[in-house]
């Protein structure tokens, strides 16, 4: 049976001040009045019901999480000790899923990423379960065709094309590449950008993190040999000491039987402010605004504001401009660093209670 | 007697978000934990009981003027219908003065300007009591000496120094000038700011205004004539229309006997959001900061936020940010008209509840 795993981790940075550690993006709203992890849960009705949906969060999160989806249950609601980044995660979900159904298929998938229609994307994933039918053994990645040479993006290139299906043996994966090399990536067409969203037999995972990546499997273990009284304590043991690694870097990159779909959907993982205003519509003067702004000679700025508070801008470029009710940030929009500096200086300033 | 007239009346733009139409600038703290309306009424301490200190305020100034100054008794608090400008303002308030005290001498003040040291205001009131006492019919000013060549000020040209006193006859009264002519200003050291500060008798005014404003004075002897009960109504009536004109223009600019006194201690009349940064001291950087801010690469900024409200910068130079529970602005400090044009933008687009 296909089972949806959503990953809704996050430590809330990039989209501050709106988003916070106790507040990561996946809660928030961009340009839709369902936030990001409403619309990946929508995203997986119709082909998964919602007792086969689970969710995969750290404690702090536990609360917003439930708040925000409460058709899926708490017994479909993991509890990561801490973030130990994807595989970790994965092995554990994947562990549970067996424990509930022997023949459960995983659809691994972000919360946080914008992905539309979702009519396309269910046409996508039963591309993907047609491949796993074909060959259990298989591990599935959806593949996003890149549209311009981005640099923060893993690549995918693929291989022959599988017999009966629309997706491709993967041949190699890249790191995020130099700009000169993404561009030829997109001059060959060979390539796709790995978006993170993949499915997989559950045993199927286990088993090459039992191949590839020892040091958790064999934790996942201990964890699975302990009964339901010591499990909390048993995972808050074993879970921290599993290495911190990606699925990509713990199994993918290593593994034989690794398969690529074309999303026929509009992809974006929206990674900052700027990339955000790239998805909205812009007023006349190249604004993007959300909330009530009042702007007089003002261009290309990004305005966010929350509870009818009023911005008025005036005079003012390629500003990002977003008001909460405890912290308001203004920051030159053409700097991409800007927000990753701001925080360590908030954190070096003793702030910290702003993050 | 001498009694204090506040003129705390105003329309609250200037420093928008901050200063509104219910709370013009003169409620708000510059630099100090006294509110500008408090520290004027602090300032006639000392040689003005409360019993003689007069403040007039509009109608929907009332109650927040009464929280800030509650040892200023409600009947000296006396209530314009609307705003007129000066010359009525100071003539009902004579009028007032007159009925409780028939040797009363007014030393007329706005409520919104920062003037220090305290000693140094009191030496130069003592200044012009003197000139008063030599000549009962003299109206007095203060006079400012020119730091820079202002054209944002009115300026007074000294005459022939009056014998026995500080102060000088005024030869000549000029509206604000522009720039070249303001330097020739400087250059002959004849000339001070006009800073709206003036000490007459009541009795001395009220004639003045009969002789050089007679649409003003005879609309005041009707309501003298009224009798308490009819007052208020009579007020409405008359206050609306007498014309709307400063005492410079209706009374001073036109009256023989007018002498000026040099001000010996700071004055500044905080005209706008950069006036006020000039005043309060900077940051390494060049910004200026009140409430809780952390920049990254910002420079000469001006800064101001509530309640701990923390504004993060990074990348940016030369803006006013200004945050308050219900607006936020963010303005180019190099252009001195951004206040005027974003007030008349909100106004369009009806967003006036923000004013």
């Amino acid at each position: 049976m296909l089972h949806a795993l959503i990953m809704a981790g996050g430590s809330g940075t990039r989209f501050w001040p709106q988003s916070r550690r106790a507040l990561p993006k996946q809660f928030l709203r961009f340009g839709s009045d369902r936030t990001l992890l409403q619309e990946a849960v929508d995203r997986c009705r119709g082909f998964v019901p919602s007792e086969r949906t689970w969710i995969v969060t750290g404690a702090v999160h536990a609360s917003e999480t439930a708040r925000q989806v409460p058709e899926i249950s708490e017994t479909n609601v993991l509890i990561e000790p801490c973030g130990r980044n994807t595989a970790p995660c994965i092995g554990l979900a994947a562990m549970r899923l067996l424990a509930t159904d022997p023949d459960a298929v995983m659809l691994v998938m972000p919360s946080d990423h914008v992905i539309r229609p979702v009519s396309e994307f269910q046409r996508t994933v039963e591309q993907t379960v047609a491949i796993i039918t074909q060959d259990p053994a298989a591990l599935v990645l959806f593949g996003v065709t890149p549209t311009y040479p981005a640099t923060c993006f893993g690549y995918i290139q693929r291989g022959e094309p599988l017999i009966g299906s629309s997706g491709f043996r993967v041949a190699a994966f890249y790191e995020k590449p130099e700009v000169e090399t993404a561009t030829q990536y997109l001059a060959t067409q060979n390539f796709f950008w790995n978006c993170g969203l993949f499915v997989w037999r559950a045993a199927t995972i286990l088993e090459q993190l039992e191949r590839h990546a020892p040091e958790i499997a064999t934790r996942l273990k201990r964890l699975q040999a302990v009964g339901a009284e010591q499990w909390s304590a048993a995972l808050a043991e074993e879970f921290p000491r599993m290495p911190s690694a990606s699925i990509d870097y713990a199994v993918l990159e290593k593994a034989n039987s690794v398969a690529v779909v074309p999303a026929t959907f509009n992809w974006d993982d929206v990674g900052s402010w700027q990339a955000l205003a790239r998805l909205l519509p812009a007023d006349p003067d190249g604004n993007t605004i959300s909330g009530r702004h009042c702007g007089v000679k003002s261009t290309g700025c990004i305005v966010r504001s929350t509870h009818q508070h009023l911005i008025a801008t005036y005079g003012v470029s390629d500003l990002i401009i977003v008001q909460t009710p405890d912290a308001t940030l203004v920051a030159d929009k053409r700097d991409e660093n800007s927000l990753r500096q701001l925080i360590a200086e908030l954190e070096r300033r003793g702030m910290s209670e702003f993050l």
